[in-house]
């Protein structure tokens, strides 16, 4: 090819089904990405793994469901190749090739495994398999030789980490066999949670699912969190904050229409069944075919499992040669 | 098979050719294994990474030079599987899946490791690859399904370790998937140096090469550390911590004639001179076929490295079966 399209991956741990706030903040760019990047989006059980060996069955499960979600949304297997990790053992070679070239203290100064740690209050008993992620990431995202990686803002480290890898592992073959990544980070920021919390979850039950029914929708909806003060409607109301605004701004097509009804709603005047029943109609359309297509899709399992096994052994292949590819630049060992 | 034998995987970095302190302390013992084990040699190239990022070159060179080794002593590719580390991915697979069975804490804990890291004075700047090695080796024995293993004294903590995963992973997938591992310490100690020191090491100069020259051993033998209060043939000499005797008790085949040496030297009159060249006859009685069957081999390194080639697609497909029986019951995700 004279003209190579850039290498892009992302991907989901295959802990629950997506919700909308995934669609906002990914899945809509991965829809205009396979269209200008060759993409590859990886089914991340090894990672979801490595803080959930309580529930393998969970990160089981879910694999079919995320690649459901990838398909319903219009992900085209023909211009995505969806693959599995766990299928890819390139990945873990690599992993622990990389193990080798970054230090203990360096992983635990990674400021998001820091916090994830912090967080899920691991403290001494952090798994072995969760201090390493950042090289499994690398390992990732390298296999692939992807140049661009969409990653949320609290995600940048983890590039910086597998730059600083790369860079070793050219240094220490003396020439460059691997790229360096450029983080991309979404304008779009966190879609909230329905409850208003800064992030939407499955287990904090305040998201709205890829697959949710119309009833859900309109239920979600209902119980939306907008501007507590906002008591009477001719009182002035806030829209900073306000769920019911932050998801018109991600998913209603007018946002002309949407910039007027936040001066209406500013100004006093606009009740909160107003504009929730804008966004209930919204959803509705954007949704509705979603959940149609997921349903259909639902009832040939046997497809979606071929896409990703057809999926994964394109990216076996590819993962394998740049296996080869490393281990032959830095030195070691190859049969003749 | 209805008596089918038990499984030992022994093996050796690839930092350098084999000395007689591999001999007396494994390389002997496997000789009688691979008669009465399914025995598997592991050429541990990745392993030996852990600690020789900057030195890729000397890891890569030394894979057949210990297939050599092994062939010039006397190991029969068709009795025992030679292999190498770095081409079995199922290795990397299991090793990325049990380092979410283990703490980092438990990892630090590991005497072994602490050791190593006190010794090789890493502080803070362990490779995280060094840290995680004892996953890595219960990957390499449980891809296997070894159940024992020759360790010396000082590893048996990594064997502890490995047990601790392998009920980990039986208790998480609910029925006994790996079997666990006995570990063997061979009741020969370790061999010194021949000045004494209690490692015997071609780093520290203090070693007898399998490959060695006739006047190589001689020369080793004349500068050998016996007893330095010993001065004059008519005083009593120390047989503890001499290294002539030690090395007579290892390779000598008359220990009866070793024994009656001592009770002689101990009672003054037999001087270094004579216990000296018996050693010298000795080791060169044993190491000259060595010398010889290398030097051939060495001539057809096609033939060494398709030894190594078969052994690894035989380990291969053992290693990757372990991987799936592995993560089916475990549960994670498989195609159907």
């Amino acid at each position: 090819m004279s003209h190579p399209k850039p290498v892009i991956l992302t991907g989901d741990r295959t802990t629950g089904p997506l919700h909308i706030g995934h669609y906002a903040g990914s899945l809509r760019n991965r829809l205009r990405f396979q269209l200008s990047h060759e993409q590859y989006l990886l089914l991340a059980d090894m990672q979801a793994l490595t803080d959930n060996t309580g529930d393998i069955k969970k990160v089981c499960s879910n694999v079919l469901e995320v690649a459901l979600d990838y398909l319903a949304v219009g992900i085209d297997p023909q211009q995505s190749t969806i693959c599995l990790q766990s299928q890819l053992p390139a990945l873990a070679e690599l992993s622990m090739l990389y193990l080798n070239f970054v230090t203990v203290a360096r992983l635990e100064r990674n400021p998001t495994i820091r916090e994830e740690i912090r967080a899920r209050e691991f403290g001494r008993d952090i798994p072995a398999g969760f201090l390493c992620y950042p090289a499994a990431q690398a390992a990732d995202i390298t296999a692939f030789k992807a140049t661009v990686i969409p990653v949320g803002e609290d995600q940048a480290p983890i590039i910086e980490q597998t730059n600083e890898i790369i860079r070793r592992i050219n240094t220490t073959a003396g020439l460059v066999v691997l790229p360096e990544v450029t983080a991309v980070i979404p304008k779009s920021g966190r879609l909230p949670g329905i409850n208003g919390k800064a992030k939407m979850s499955k287990s904090l039950g305040n998201a709205i699912a890829l697959s949710a029914s119309a009833d859900e929708i309109s239920a979600a909806v209902k119980q939306m969190f907008t501007d507590p003060k906002h008591l009477r409607i001719e009182d002035p109301g806030q829209v900073e904050g306000n769920v019911v605004f932050s998801y018109l701004d991600a998913f209603d097509e007018d946002q002309d229409e949407v910039e007027h009804l936040k001066t209406l709603y500013r100004q006093g005047g606009l009740g909160d069944a107003v504009i929730k029943r804008r966004l209930d109609e919204v959803l509705q359309n954007f949704l509705g075919p979603v959940r149609d297509r997921r349903a259909l899709l639902s009832r040939d399992l046997g497809y979606v499992q071929q896409v990703v096994r057809e999926g994964t052994e394109r990216a076996r292949a590819i993962t394998e040669a740049t296996y080869a590819e490393v281990t032959r630049a830095l030195g070691l060992f190859q049969f003749q």
